[in-house]
């Protein structure tokens, strides 16, 4: 372990790799890796890239990997956040290579990450891995999520900055107005902008931002691209670049932080409490209530209230809200 | 609260309503309601519909839901599972209000629940709305849900029968193979049939199926629709009823219900953990933390077991992973 974190200080892209290993895989002494390495994080800036699968985003993101690591600075980290899906990691596992023949290769360091749920829903730990690239001094941190749903609102409260990545003649002008992503996206990219609809897209758009509230003083400007040819990519940078500016000055900076900060704080506190109670009970004890549960014998409520005394005796204010 | 269970009983509507306001709000007493109610529930059968946004699925809720109240059975329930965009619900309502038109106006039991996560970023509590419409007597339960996230795999573990819509020649065709939805559709409906590129798409499933492991003994059908006109939601209806009949002839069937029930058991208990953690520690306490994290002047991770010991205190196990 010492040596370990003694070689990650170090540079050793081999004990970053094993520290994220055990980080996703929540191994023995993962929690321990993550406070020795946490004081080091907090500098790198953290993109989002969120959009539909179909949306390009992948290219997208291979491009503007390519251009910061032409930049002379640290290495650039991309994460992608995929869906479990145990027979589509083939497609997926074609996109990474396809972004590991970046322009300059060496410099870009890609983890791809499984979607999947953890105990009790809890959150994934891509929060985690963010942290292990920002304090091994990775910078800039691409993050990118497939689809519109709960983890893309997660990673929207992790990232400095957020991109939401649309199509024309997709129905995404239809999702601009309805899926709730508009409340996300700091930049709208408007990608294979050489197709029709462009336009109509681009007006959906500025409809769904004219009736946003002002966040941050902070207008998400619309962006077009081609990321096949890589048409646009320059002026995402430079709008990624200014949107990071405005918030180094602004005041409303602490808000988005501390929200960060709090919502990681109680994904961490469920996730330890669950393993508290997972470990007292054992696994029979929660198979015994499956099946009462089936039977409909006793309600998963009276259940759960059962369990938590059993694992935190003495505490009646467990039934608080009954 | 007793009066409440009482109309609730006698099939009161407005004692429905109001029950499920209380379990929305997690307002006080939600959880004895829960604990009555769940004895009677369990009889529904309960049908997830996912699909994008613009995928038609609204309109085709609206037809099934038709058509379901059409026979002289119970109410029929929608469950729309939304985006919270505060200013996304114009757009919403509007579809509630269409749905609301349905050929048999009366016997459709509609709720529209914002896609909000809880503390910590646990699931929603549709499980909860679905197993109060389920004991009030509603069958079938319509759970819409938007985009393809977390919480379409909770919705599916969640259903008996899952129906993913598709639409051609709107990078459905790629989300089919990549997106992670093979695994949770037990029926696949390409919707807006009339289209081009509708073989293109069913191509697409059927090489996407075909790299799936069959399971509970069931192939997912494919069936062609046109939700605005009606044409193939009979079609549909029947696939579903087929579903239903493999399921129950099925000995795979309890392991599905296994996972689901264990899956809720999990979600209730985290919430419970949370609240008491929460009530323990109060507000200025969580505050003080989420300042540490932000200073860097301690790691969330040893905050979290503090705050657990505190509220747990004795339990050294909280550290077990360290």
């Amino acid at each position: 372990m010492k040596q370990l974190l003694e070689e990650f200080s170090e540079g050793s892209v081999r004990a970053l790799a094993r520290v994220l290993t055990r980080v996703e895989n929540r191994a023995p002494g993962s929690f321990r890796l993550l406070r020795e390495v946490f004081p080091r994080s907090g500098r790198a800036r953290v993109i989002g890239i969120t959009g539909s699968p179909g949306s390009g985003k992948s290219t997208l993101v291979d491009k503007l990997a390519g251009r910061y690591a032409d930049a002379d600075g640290p290495i650039v980290g991309i994460i992608a956040v995929d869906p479990s899906s145990p027979y589509s990691h083939g497609a997926i596992l074609g996109d990474r290579i396809r972004m590991q023949s970046a322009d300059t290769p060496g410099k870009v360091f890609i983890r791809s990450m499984a979607n999947r749920g953890h105990l009790g829903g809890l959150a994934p730990s891509t929060t985690d891995v963010v942290t292990v690239l920002d304090a091994w001094g990775i910078d800039p941190i691409l993050v990118e999520t497939v689809g519109v749903g709960q983890d893309e609102v997660d990673i929207a409260k992790l990232a400095d900055v957020s991109v939401v990545v649309l199509v024309p003649g997709t129905g995404d002008d239809i999702q601009a107005l309805k899926a709730g992503i508009m409340e996300i996206g700091d930049i709208f990219v408007i990608n294979k902008c050489d197709q029709t609809g462009a336009e109509r897209l681009e007006l959906a758009i500025r409809a769904a931002l004219e009736l946003a509230p002002e966040q941050d003083g902070w207008r998400p400007p619309i962006v077009r691209t081609v990321a096949t040819t890589g048409d646009g990519v320059d002026g995402l940078i430079g709008e990624i670049d200014r949107c990071h500016r405005n918030l180094a000055g602004d005041s409303q900076r602490s808000v988005r932080k501390r929200r960060a900060a709090r919502e990681r704080l109680m994904q961490i506190l469920g996730e330890r409490l669950m393993n508290v109670v997972l470990e007292t009970c054992g696994e029979a004890r929660i198979d015994g209530a499956v099946t009462a549960i089936i039977g409909r014998e006793k309600d998963p409520y009276s259940l759960a209230d059962e369990i938590v005394e059993s694992a935190f005796p003495g505490r009646p204010s467990c039934r608080s809200n009954t």
